[in-house]
């Protein structure tokens, strides 16, 4: 054997994964930490955030960073149909479901570094640590970023066949329509058919993501283990009264629809609270018509929107809070009439996914607790055609779509081990 | 005597006024209210009201029907600086204080046809009778048609110098500096101050307006006189809490400031009605930030409006309404802050004019009921330069400021009556 011969052996053989001692392995939490910070000069805002909103200039160069991120981690990158990129890492074996994991890195406007963000380049940063352990995965990995997760998990939907053919045609608020975007982003609308994965065609797909809320960051708690993520109910409710003039019209000749509305707002707040549970109901969007000082409201358009794991418990709470609305109308001389405007089906999560979170969690000597989530993401998609499991790290104050938003670095490693160790043990299933 | 001289002496001779019988004169009905829909073509809308906003083109078209029929009327008429038009019937006798009577002829947007024009054409007619029944009256009667009524009361606080230099300059929502306007309808703003009148200067005002408020239709009474003007408060609020994930951000760990509005909304109407009196209280513009379903609102803006003919009674409600409500806002974690952004003063009505007025309507036959006026009129202003007099004809139903807005033509005649009455009594007292 040549000298040469010798040491292209030796490295070979270091090469080889000591997949014995997987358990230990470690993400290199420095690295992702640095990537983060990276990935927030694309779209930085003046207030400390991103505004990183999908399709534009500052997506479309985050995008670019991810994917040269995604091939330094050995990953096969391409971008499907809708848009999603997807970076590959073969199986040593044939015959397997790809196992998926990742996130988004579009953002709301004025947004913050953490939303999304920090599931992506966690995802990156596992796909990282494998390549550099020589490890010898079981089932194809994929690492997706997908695309449009803020304006409704359009990447997601795609690529679970439920994005509708006159959704990609419409145009948007800014009169561009959904096809051209993906273009833009080097998706192919018109093969959008072939982005569809049918039910059964993964092995599951894990999702790191921030908290949002505060529950973790409050308790101390190092990771959320997502039971779910909660179902949402949009109510669009008309209130309609007599406009009429506040200064000649006496209080006891008023059908002011305001007053009705009040009533609601704090029927919806004392109706969520009055049940046990994680439930939660809010009134956000509430217009005033005309909305002038000196004029009694004839008309108040609102939405209640209930979130919970179980869709039988919103439709329960709505019933209570439409029947004691009414009568309190009614008290005012104003009607009520409403629409269901929005749902979206409650997605839970995978028991035997949670269950290796938790083995993951265990194994790194983390806290943990299980938890709803209260946001959407696209893991409710992925759902529908696999196992699906969501790992949480804590936000600091709860504070989320906001320039504010804090995750620590600690957490950020913290988060990433558990999702490297979760891959591992899936995969190894 | 020749019989050119004879027929000449008779014909001067049956002009000589039968004053003696002066409680028996009536307004012409007919013509008063084919007046009244003559008028309604200026600025008419689709609806079947008018849209004549001041100084609009519609405006200055039903101004000088107006002015035509003031000539009819025998009146000398003139635009003083500000743009009111005054029709002048001058005194058989000299050394007395002019008498005024009049109302506006601009509308609100999609206005109605009753709302200023029942009091113009009224007092227009007025004027007529007083022509044809050759009356000679002791004091100079003026008839005066306020300019921009609805937007401000300009015309009037220009006669009593109430109209800041700086308003005079100011673009309105238009652009247009208030001063063009008033050139656009033949005012002269660099004379304005001589369109000012001290206190003392005028014998009276007297204003026939139709009610606006229902309780004249509704209880079948014919006039309504009135007591006073109310004073008008508006507060501006801010309620402050904290902007949050509607979704991730349980129910007990929010800073909902729409709950507080809501609130507030409900004690503002309760405290109103808690003590006795006529006293109006409204939260007609109320603003929610940021406004979507799924934001817990973190401010909410609105205007808290307080009528009474008393400005102690506003301020003791106020202080309650304000300290229930700061309390409120506090178990929601929510600050409150306010301004006082506007006051109108009330403006009572002179006791001796609503004397004359109450004779006036007995001696017509008529009902009548003393009132306070909820809405704002010209006759506040002039309130504060002389005696002062409001006569109410019933609204059907309450509605003004709408296409929707009526007052019979036998009210309208009933109230051209009562001023008419008035104003002969008033002149010979």
């Amino acid at each position: 054997m040549k000298r040469r011969e010798f040491v292209e052996t030796v490295i070979a053989l270091s090469a080889i994964p000591k997949q014995g001692n997987w358990k230990s392995w470690r993400v290199n939490g420095a690295r992702v930490n640095k990537h983060l910070a990276d990935l927030s000069q694309y779209g930085a805002n003046p207030q400390g955030g991103v505004s990183r909103v999908a399709f534009s200039d500052a997506d479309v160069a985050g995008r670019r960073f991810m994917m040269d991120l995604m091939r330094t981690a050995g990953l096969t990158v391409s971008i499907d149909p809708v848009g999603n990129i997807v970076g590959v890492r073969p199986a040593a074996r044939s015959g397997t479901l790809p196992l998926l994991f990742g996130s988004h890195i579009d953002s709301v406007p004025e947004g913050g570094n953490y939303d999304g963000d920090v599931g992506s380049c966690s995802a990156v940063e596992v796909a990282h640590i494998l390549a550099e352990r020589g490890y010898r995965n079981r089932h194809p990995l994929q690492v997706v970023i997908w695309c449009d997760e803020e304006s409704g998990l359009t990447g997601s939907r795609g690529f679970i066949g439920d994005l509708p053919q006159d959704e990609i045609d419409r145009p948007g608020r800014d009169g561009v329509v959904l096809a051209e975007k993906i273009r833009r982003i080097g998706g192919d609308p018109a093969r959008l058919a072939e982005a569809r994965h049918r039910s059964g065609s993964i092995a599951g797909y894990v999702e790191l993501h921030i908290e949002q809320g505060g529950i973790l960051d409050e308790r101390g708690i190092n990771i959320g283990i997502v039971e779910g993520i909660v179902g949402i109910h949009h109510y669009d409710v008309t209130l309609r009264g007599f406009a009429n003039h506040a200064g000649t019209t006496p209080m006891d000749r008023r059908q002011n629809a305001m007053l009705a509305a009040a009533e609601l707002v704090l029927i919806v707040d004392r109706v969520v609270r009055s049940v046990e549970g994680r439930q939660v109901g809010t009134v956000g969007r509430l217009l005033v018509k005309p909305g002038a000082p000196n004029v009694i409201p004839g008309q108040v358009d609102l939405t209640v929107e209930l979130r919970d794991l179980s869709t039988e418990k919103i439709e329960r709470l709505w019933t209570q809070i439409h029947e004691e609305a009414l009568a309190s109308a009614k008290k005012y001389g104003v009607t009520l009439d409403y629409t269901l405007q929005h749902t979206n089906l409650p997605a839970l999560s995978t028991p035997a996914v949670r269950t290796v979170i938790a083995d993951a969690v265990q194994g790194l000597g983390l806290s943990s607790q299980v938890m709803p989530s209260g946001a959407g993401h696209d893991a409710q998609d992925l759902a529908r055609i696999g196992p699906m499991g969501m790992i949480f790290v804590p936000s600091v104050k709860g504070i989320s779509h906001s320039p504010l938003e804090l995750t620590r670095a600690d957490d950020v490693t913290n988060g990433a081990n558990v999702l490297l160790q979760t891959i591992l043990r899936l995969d190894q299933q």
